[in-house]
């Protein structure tokens, strides 16, 4: 697919729940692993969007965080997603960091040089990406 | 102005969509070119955003994703620009990409070099910006 | 903390206003400093949020803004937070700016260089963080 955004995941719709304003769409994008978004009401018509419907998440590489093997502690954002440090590109000042799901997929984010230290990410190495539900655009082919 | 992002659209408000906790505001920043941000209630009574007073829309690049010509695919996120690669400044990971809407605004984003690759952008070459309306900022000079 | 964010603001849950989705929550940071989050009600009862009770709230340094000296401008953001600045940090095409807070936090932000060069930003400088309250995270240890 032509985006920029480094993370795409295709998926299938699992779940729809409404709220006044806003709908939580949750997408199955296979192995197990689930990617939440919160969309409006009308882009869920826009869209088309209703369970066992074919589905893109997209995310941003600077949208993604990542946490440590070690993290005791909750956050408000819905999609945690825990897995495998499967490679890191270091630039300058910011790395790339790709962390390799139980079901597969892989979620790239781009964090400091700092962080990666401070974290002692390394392939191999445990390691979550955190994204807010908000900060997932979700798109359907045409 | 005086604001760190690289985006900041002059223009007026056309439009007003409220919902029970948010609104939708339609920013014409001329030439036919349009911004909606989606902001708090709170936010339109503090800022007195009313159709037809001024205001000023602001996206920091990185939260622009960049379209290639053939995307047919339908997005959750309310803004999709339409333009022309108008400018790309590459950096040793990023590249800045900028698009002229059609009005004669210009879109900046920074995305990876891959992206740019991939895309297949050059200047010239057909590109949309997709932005969220929750990735907008409203200002309003006092 | 084991998170990759440059922004990690320990502090104390000062108040919570409800709406019908979402809850805005005000956490005291200490000093007299301010962080408001924007987060679902789902979010408030999972990690147990109440008055008095401790949080932290994240930020990336990519998505704070930096306003200069003279921004006579309102905005749609809830987080404006005036302060110092304390050091810049040049890359090759981004900067990291730290302002300090008059309670004595500081707050990070990765804007291009043009900017700081823009806005006239140098260690000593006025500068204030502008900071999307649904662009927080806000997190409970357990």
């Amino acid at each position: 697919m032509k985006v920029s955004a480094r993370n795409i995941f295709e998926g299938q719709v699992r779940e729809l729940t409404l709220g006044a304003v806003n709908v939580e769409v949750s997408l199955d994008i296979g192995g197990g692993d689930t990617i939440v978004a919160i969309v409006t009401r009308n882009s869920v018509t826009s869209l088309g969007l209703a369970v066992g419907k074919p589905a893109v998440a997209i995310v941003k590489a600077p949208w993604v965080m990542v946490l440590g093997e070690d993290a005791p502690i909750r956050f408000s954002a819905r999609n945690r997603l825990g897995g495998t440090v499967s490679a890191i590109q270091h630039g300058a000042i910011n790395s790339e960091v790709s962390i390799r799901l139980p079901g597969g997929s892989e979620v790239h984010a781009v964090i400091t040089n700092e962080a990666v230290a401070e974290l002692g990410l390394a392939p191999g190495k445990p390691a979550s990406a955190l994204i807010k539900a908000s900060h997932v655009i979700l798109g359907v082919r045409d």
